[in-house]
Protein backbone atom coordinates (compact mmCIF):
# COMPACT_ATOMS: atom_id res chain seq x y z
CA UNK A 1 0.00 0.00 0.00
CA UNK A 2 3.03 2.33 0.82
CA UNK A 3 5.99 1.27 -0.59
CA UNK A 4 8.43 3.71 1.15
CA UNK A 5 7.58 3.21 4.85
CA UNK A 6 9.06 -0.03 6.33
CA UNK A 7 5.91 -1.96 7.33
CA UNK A 8 4.88 -5.23 5.94
CA UNK A 9 1.56 -6.29 4.43
CA UNK A 10 -0.94 -8.68 5.83
CA UNK A 11 -2.52 -10.75 3.98
CA UNK A 12 -6.44 -11.22 4.13
CA UNK A 13 -6.55 -14.17 6.78
CA UNK A 14 -4.06 -12.98 8.70
CA UNK A 15 -5.66 -9.29 8.99
CA UNK A 16 -9.34 -11.52 10.52
CA UNK A 17 -7.14 -13.76 12.27
CA UNK A 18 -5.43 -10.31 14.34
CA UNK A 19 -9.04 -8.94 14.17
CA UNK A 20 -10.05 -11.44 15.90
CA UNK A 21 -7.85 -10.85 18.97
CA UNK A 22 -9.46 -7.15 19.53
CA UNK A 23 -12.34 -6.59 21.36
CA UNK A 24 -12.55 -2.92 20.03
CA UNK A 25 -12.45 -0.95 16.74
CA UNK A 26 -13.20 2.27 15.23
CA UNK A 27 -15.67 2.95 12.14
CA UNK A 28 -14.37 5.66 9.82
CA UNK A 29 -17.67 7.11 7.85
CA UNK A 30 -18.85 10.41 6.65
CA UNK A 31 -20.82 12.76 8.96
CA UNK A 32 -21.75 15.98 7.42
CA UNK A 33 -19.40 16.00 4.74
CA UNK A 34 -16.75 15.26 6.90
CA UNK A 35 -14.60 12.57 8.31
CA UNK A 36 -15.75 10.80 11.41
CA UNK A 37 -14.46 8.37 13.57
CA UNK A 38 -15.80 6.23 16.31
CA UNK A 39 -14.50 3.49 18.62
CA UNK A 40 -16.85 0.44 18.80
CA UNK A 41 -16.72 -3.10 19.98
CA UNK A 42 -17.29 -5.72 17.30
CA UNK A 43 -17.65 -8.91 16.42
CA UNK A 44 -16.36 -11.21 13.44
CA UNK A 45 -18.91 -12.96 11.52
CA UNK A 46 -17.68 -16.42 9.98
CA UNK A 47 -16.86 -14.76 6.41
CA UNK A 48 -15.47 -11.96 8.48
CA UNK A 49 -17.95 -9.15 8.33
CA UNK A 50 -17.54 -7.05 11.24
CA UNK A 51 -20.70 -7.09 13.56
CA UNK A 52 -21.63 -4.11 15.64
CA UNK A 53 -24.52 -3.54 18.25
CA UNK A 54 -26.07 0.10 18.29
CA UNK A 55 -29.05 2.04 19.23
CA UNK A 56 -31.50 2.09 16.55
CA UNK A 57 -31.79 5.76 17.24
CA UNK A 58 -28.41 6.69 17.03
CA UNK A 59 -26.87 8.95 14.53
CA UNK A 60 -24.13 6.31 14.03
CA UNK A 61 -26.81 3.77 12.54
CA UNK A 62 -28.44 6.45 10.39
CA UNK A 63 -25.14 8.32 8.82
CA UNK A 64 -23.59 4.52 8.33
CA UNK A 65 -26.71 2.15 6.63
CA UNK A 66 -26.26 1.68 3.16
CA UNK A 67 -22.50 3.59 2.68
CA UNK A 68 -19.45 2.67 2.49
CA UNK A 69 -17.09 2.42 6.00
CA UNK A 70 -13.67 1.59 7.07
CA UNK A 71 -13.43 -0.68 10.12
CA UNK A 72 -10.07 -0.84 11.88
CA UNK A 73 -8.38 -2.35 15.01
CA UNK A 74 -4.75 -2.25 16.27
CA UNK A 75 -2.28 -2.97 18.74
CA UNK A 76 0.81 -1.04 19.08
CA UNK A 77 3.97 -1.84 21.79
CA UNK A 78 5.88 1.23 22.55
CA UNK A 79 8.77 -0.91 24.21
CA UNK A 80 8.98 -3.87 21.24
CA UNK A 81 8.32 -1.26 18.94
CA UNK A 82 5.84 -3.85 17.07
CA UNK A 83 2.46 -3.48 16.47
CA UNK A 84 -0.29 -4.22 14.00
CA UNK A 85 -3.28 -2.58 11.96
CA UNK A 86 -5.94 -4.12 10.55
CA UNK A 87 -8.95 -2.54 8.27
CA UNK A 88 -12.32 -4.55 6.57
CA UNK A 89 -14.01 -1.52 4.19
CA UNK A 90 -17.04 -2.45 2.42
CA UNK A 91 -20.41 -1.34 2.90
CA UNK A 92 -22.44 -1.22 5.98
CA UNK A 93 -26.10 -2.47 6.79
CA UNK A 94 -28.70 -2.65 9.10
CA UNK A 95 -29.35 -5.83 9.77
CA UNK A 96 -33.28 -6.16 8.98
CA UNK A 97 -34.15 -9.84 8.33
CA UNK A 98 -35.81 -11.25 11.47
CA UNK A 99 -34.01 -14.44 11.32
CA UNK A 100 -30.65 -13.01 10.06
CA UNK A 101 -30.67 -10.48 13.30
CA UNK A 102 -31.72 -13.51 15.78
CA UNK A 103 -28.87 -15.46 14.25
CA UNK A 104 -27.00 -12.39 15.70
CA UNK A 105 -28.55 -11.92 18.85
CA UNK A 106 -26.83 -15.55 19.89
CA UNK A 107 -23.38 -14.81 17.99
CA UNK A 108 -22.93 -11.25 17.70
CA UNK A 109 -21.13 -8.56 20.09
CA UNK A 110 -22.83 -8.17 23.23
CA UNK A 111 -23.69 -4.75 25.24
CA UNK A 112 -22.15 -4.09 28.38
CA UNK A 113 -26.05 -3.52 29.39
CA UNK A 114 -28.77 -3.31 26.64
CA UNK A 115 -30.38 -0.44 24.99
CA UNK A 116 -33.98 -0.54 24.79
CA UNK A 117 -33.84 -0.80 20.69
CA UNK A 118 -30.78 -2.13 19.20
CA UNK A 119 -29.93 -3.16 15.97
CA UNK A 120 -27.00 -5.09 14.15
CA UNK A 121 -24.82 -3.08 11.86
CA UNK A 122 -22.71 -5.61 9.54
CA UNK A 123 -19.99 -4.45 7.38
CA UNK A 124 -19.26 -6.77 4.37
CA UNK A 125 -15.27 -7.46 4.26
CA UNK A 126 -14.95 -6.62 0.84
CA UNK A 127 -11.61 -5.18 0.98
CA UNK A 128 -9.53 -6.54 4.20
CA UNK A 129 -5.55 -5.07 4.49
CA UNK A 130 -3.53 -4.35 6.95
CA UNK A 131 0.36 -4.24 8.35
CA UNK A 132 2.40 -5.58 10.51
CA UNK A 133 5.69 -3.70 12.25
CA UNK A 134 8.37 -5.70 13.70
CA UNK A 135 10.03 -3.92 16.13
CA UNK A 136 13.16 -1.69 15.73
CA UNK A 137 12.02 -0.63 12.01
CA UNK A 138 11.95 2.55 10.57
CA UNK A 139 8.77 3.44 9.12
CA UNK A 140 6.37 6.12 8.33
CA UNK A 141 3.21 6.40 10.36
CA UNK A 142 4.17 4.51 13.41
CA UNK A 143 7.22 5.85 14.37
CA UNK A 144 6.36 6.26 18.07
CA UNK A 145 7.38 8.44 20.81
CA UNK A 146 9.74 7.64 22.80
CA UNK B 1 -23.42 14.75 19.22
CA UNK B 2 -25.60 11.51 20.05
CA UNK B 3 -28.42 12.24 21.97
CA UNK B 4 -29.24 8.35 22.73
CA UNK B 5 -26.07 6.88 23.18
CA UNK B 6 -25.43 7.33 27.19
CA UNK B 7 -22.23 9.35 26.40
CA UNK B 8 -20.79 12.20 28.47
CA UNK B 9 -19.59 14.85 25.86
CA UNK B 10 -15.97 16.30 26.38
CA UNK B 11 -15.10 19.91 25.63
CA UNK B 12 -12.06 20.93 23.69
CA UNK B 13 -9.84 21.70 27.16
CA UNK B 14 -10.73 18.16 28.43
CA UNK B 15 -9.89 16.37 24.63
CA UNK B 16 -6.94 17.99 24.66
CA UNK B 17 -5.58 16.88 28.23
CA UNK B 18 -6.37 12.91 27.19
CA UNK B 19 -5.00 13.51 23.52
CA UNK B 20 -1.76 14.49 25.29
CA UNK B 21 -1.59 11.30 27.49
CA UNK B 22 -1.85 9.00 23.82
CA UNK B 23 1.12 8.43 21.74
CA UNK B 24 -0.47 6.91 19.20
CA UNK B 25 -3.72 7.90 17.09
CA UNK B 26 -5.54 7.49 13.81
CA UNK B 27 -5.35 9.94 11.15
CA UNK B 28 -8.95 9.69 9.49
CA UNK B 29 -9.08 10.43 5.64
CA UNK B 30 -10.25 9.77 1.72
CA UNK B 31 -7.73 7.78 -0.48
CA UNK B 32 -9.10 6.66 -3.82
CA UNK B 33 -12.81 7.81 -2.83
CA UNK B 34 -12.16 5.26 -0.19
CA UNK B 35 -12.76 5.88 3.86
CA UNK B 36 -8.60 5.32 4.92
CA UNK B 37 -7.47 5.03 8.51
CA UNK B 38 -3.60 4.54 9.43
CA UNK B 39 -2.51 4.46 13.00
CA UNK B 40 0.16 7.15 13.73
CA UNK B 41 2.60 8.48 16.53
CA UNK B 42 1.60 11.94 17.25
CA UNK B 43 2.55 15.09 19.63
CA UNK B 44 0.21 18.18 19.91
CA UNK B 45 1.12 21.94 19.38
CA UNK B 46 0.75 24.48 22.24
CA UNK B 47 -2.41 25.21 20.47
CA UNK B 48 -4.00 21.87 19.66
CA UNK B 49 -2.54 20.95 16.83
CA UNK B 50 -1.33 17.63 16.20
CA UNK B 51 1.73 16.77 14.81
CA UNK B 52 2.73 13.78 12.75
CA UNK B 53 5.84 12.88 11.07
CA UNK B 54 6.38 10.91 8.17
CA UNK B 55 8.02 9.83 5.12
CA UNK B 56 8.03 12.58 2.37
CA UNK B 57 7.39 10.04 -0.08
CA UNK B 58 4.64 8.40 1.37
CA UNK B 59 1.10 8.27 0.23
CA UNK B 60 0.04 9.46 3.60
CA UNK B 61 1.76 12.50 2.98
CA UNK B 62 0.21 13.53 -0.36
CA UNK B 63 -3.36 11.91 0.31
CA UNK B 64 -3.70 14.58 3.43
CA UNK B 65 -1.83 17.17 2.46
CA UNK B 66 -4.57 20.54 1.69
CA UNK B 67 -7.17 18.00 3.00
CA UNK B 68 -9.63 18.51 5.99
CA UNK B 69 -8.88 15.06 7.62
CA UNK B 70 -9.77 13.65 11.35
CA UNK B 71 -7.66 12.31 14.00
CA UNK B 72 -8.36 9.96 16.90
CA UNK B 73 -6.97 8.79 19.96
CA UNK B 74 -8.54 6.56 22.57
CA UNK B 75 -8.70 4.44 25.62
CA UNK B 76 -10.97 1.74 26.89
CA UNK B 77 -11.01 -0.49 29.71
CA UNK B 78 -13.04 -3.43 29.34
CA UNK B 79 -12.34 -4.44 33.10
CA UNK B 80 -14.15 -1.21 34.47
CA UNK B 81 -16.42 -0.28 31.35
CA UNK B 82 -15.08 3.19 30.76
CA UNK B 83 -12.82 4.82 28.24
CA UNK B 84 -12.58 7.94 26.07
CA UNK B 85 -12.17 9.01 22.60
CA UNK B 86 -11.12 12.00 21.48
CA UNK B 87 -11.34 13.66 17.68
CA UNK B 88 -9.06 16.66 15.91
CA UNK B 89 -11.29 17.57 12.26
CA UNK B 90 -9.38 20.38 10.50
CA UNK B 91 -7.50 20.58 6.82
CA UNK B 92 -3.83 18.91 7.08
CA UNK B 93 -0.97 20.22 5.80
CA UNK B 94 2.78 19.51 4.88
CA UNK B 95 4.78 21.50 7.09
CA UNK B 96 7.07 23.71 4.46
CA UNK B 97 8.43 26.70 5.81
CA UNK B 98 11.85 26.08 7.30
CA UNK B 99 11.72 27.71 10.20
CA UNK B 100 8.71 26.12 11.56
CA UNK B 101 9.81 22.71 10.69
CA UNK B 102 13.26 23.40 12.59
CA UNK B 103 10.99 24.28 15.77
CA UNK B 104 8.89 20.85 14.92
CA UNK B 105 12.56 19.18 14.94
CA UNK B 106 12.82 20.30 18.63
CA UNK B 107 9.75 19.87 19.66
CA UNK B 108 7.47 17.54 17.29
CA UNK B 109 7.33 13.64 17.70
CA UNK B 110 10.61 11.72 17.13
CA UNK B 111 10.88 8.41 14.82
CA UNK B 112 11.58 5.23 16.48
CA UNK B 113 14.23 5.68 14.37
CA UNK B 114 14.77 8.55 11.49
CA UNK B 115 13.88 7.91 7.63
CA UNK B 116 16.16 9.78 5.33
CA UNK B 117 13.39 12.55 4.18
CA UNK B 118 11.08 13.07 6.73
CA UNK B 119 8.29 16.01 6.59
CA UNK B 120 5.72 17.17 9.57
CA UNK B 121 2.17 17.38 9.12
CA UNK B 122 0.06 19.53 10.99
CA UNK B 123 -3.73 19.03 11.51
CA UNK B 124 -5.29 22.36 12.59
CA UNK B 125 -7.33 21.90 15.47
CA UNK B 126 -10.66 23.56 14.03
CA UNK B 127 -12.90 21.23 15.59
CA UNK B 128 -12.06 19.21 18.77
CA UNK B 129 -14.81 16.93 19.89
CA UNK B 130 -14.32 13.98 22.60
CA UNK B 131 -17.28 11.58 24.54
CA UNK B 132 -16.27 10.09 28.13
CA UNK B 133 -17.74 6.97 29.31
CA UNK B 134 -18.10 6.03 32.90
CA UNK B 135 -18.15 2.30 33.67
CA UNK B 136 -21.53 0.76 33.70
CA UNK B 137 -23.26 3.21 31.82
CA UNK B 138 -25.58 1.59 28.59
CA UNK B 139 -24.34 2.62 25.61
CA UNK B 140 -24.14 2.51 21.59
CA UNK B 141 -21.06 2.25 20.56
CA UNK B 142 -18.77 1.06 23.28
CA UNK B 143 -21.03 -1.63 24.57
CA UNK B 144 -17.76 -4.14 25.09
CA UNK B 145 -17.70 -7.62 24.41
CA UNK B 146 -17.87 -9.58 27.80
Amino acid sequence: MYPNDGFRELGRHECLRLLATASIGRIVYTRHALPAVVPVNFGLDADGAVLLRTSAASELARAVDGAVVAFEADAADAETHSGWSAVVTGRAEIVTDPAEAARLERIGPRSWAPSPEEVFVRIEPELVTGRELVGGRTMYGLHLSA
